[in-house]
């Protein structure tokens, strides 16, 4: 009998990224493999990026590299308002972005409202260096839906924070102009709003749209992007709405700990390649 | 008997990033799948991304990215020489460096080495988008061992531009201070050399090695970063030797037709996120 070399498991993890492209990554552990009442949840220990987080198929948040789309979700608005006393957080319930809001002194109180309250629980229970700021006494954390959430605020918040899944199902109506207006009327006078708006390469249409409908609610609106490994492409972009103050300019100290953002990059993260800036013409 | 869903043809082509990292892409036709004298050759029509030359396994170009990374290998440095008259390509066989060089009228002569005579073919026969320069009267495209040529060139280049493939095997020279040395004396009394030095994400130890080998050589040693979406984490950083001029100072006008570089782009990718300067300290 013919012999046969040690064979090893190889277990993968695979992301459809889109009909046409998957990414897969060798995963040592599944720490988490469930449903809840809004999507499938996969927790898994991944060799390249540490712990990472699966809604419905779509990589969430790794250990790795959370901190390049955090802390630009957070600091470019917080650092471009004059004072920032008041945050909203919609999504997010992993607790990253809220790390890093819980940064800045000036914050007040943060409310973070995430649909699923399973997504906030497994970050507790799992996600040690994501998880940090969820039991912190400015954070409000509400297991609701943003939609009926923001109806009712007005003029409450100087910054809001719109940490969607991408926009399909339960998330579409995130990145349309209706909510965007709740969102304007829940801002305080002074107020901005920032919204992850995906990749330009593999959701171009989703860039050009999202950006659109921000622009018909905001007298100022601005895109920006940075890099993002774990997201389709590793290009990735950032739209800011805003009442009245230029989000490109910081004003603000930097917050201790940052990895990717700083003073520099925040007005660098604005100059947009030409196709992209040629996207939103 | 039960009845079956129609099914499809699945193919697909799969790079191994890393041992704990792959990306797929959906295939509608091989269009070459060789074997050089150097590497195995494989040019194949992706859904995603258009068709795309993998060497070794490794994706090399694909028609839809490519100007986000041959931008800018030419335009930082061609930009930032205030006479750059006469140019070498290390690699580059695909020709899509050379076509954005030929961009500046001010070059008068490029010497492209690419130690691999079937990549250049390849793009000739099926890259009709890349390889429009590789027949310009102003190219001189040698296929032979750029190590070899470099040897024997002295003071002859306003700018050099290594677009080797990774670090292994035949290429892992050409990202060693000897190597590095062999350039400085090849580039006239002001010249300078860009490298494509690999992601901090996936290759983090050959970003740092590569910076601090042409750090020893060169006395104004920078790096900028770039999105490159087929690139291994999408995150892509260039390091730029220079004898003289700052390269991060754009002082020629920007050629026609660019889609990824701009004046205002070439400063920005000099800002560094705090991770990836720390990085080379």
């Amino acid at each position: 009998m013919e012999k046969r070399p040690k064979r090893y498991n190889e277990l993968w993890v695979t992301e459809e990224q889109s009909e046409n492209m998957r990414l897969s990554l060798r995963t040592s552990n599944v720490l988490l493999n469930g449903k809840s009442p809004y999507q499938d949840i996969l927790l898994v220990e991944t060799e390249e990026y540490g712990r990472m987080l699966i809604l419905d198929g779509a990589i969430q948040i790794t250990e790795r590299d959370e901190f390049c789309y955090s802390e630009m979700m957070a600091h470019v608005a917080l650092c471009s308002h004059p004072d920032p006393r008041r945050v909203l957080i919609v999504g997010g319930g992993d607790g990253a972005v809220l790390r890093e809001v819980l940064r800045h002194d000036v914050v007040e109180k943060v409310t973070l409202i995430d649909i699923d309250e399973e997504v906030i629980n497994a970050s507790k229970n799992f996600l040690p260096t994501i998880n940090v700021a969820l039991g912190d006494p400015r954070a409000d954390v509400r297991p609701m839906d943003a939609m009926v959430y923001i109806k009712a605020a007005k003029k409450e918040f100087d910054v809001a924070i719109i940490d969607s899944t991408d926009p399909v199902d339960f998330a579409a109506g995130l990145f349309e102009s209706a909510f965007y207006r709740d969102i304007y009327s829940a801002l305080k006078d002074d107020g901005m709003a920032v919204a992850q708006t995906e990749s330009p390469f593999t959701d171009t249409s989703v860039v050009k749209s999202a950006f659109r409908e921000m622009e018909s609610v905001f007298p100022v609106t601005r895109m920006y992007w940075g890099a993002m490994p774990t997201y389709p492409s590793g290009m990735w972009t950032y739209t800011i709405g805003s009442k009245k103050h230029d989000p490109s300019i910081p004003q603000r100290e930097t917050p201790d700990n940052v990895r990717y953002y700083s003073k520099q990059i925040h007005t660098a993260a604005f100059v947009l390649p030409p196709f992209l800036r040629d996207l939103l013409k």
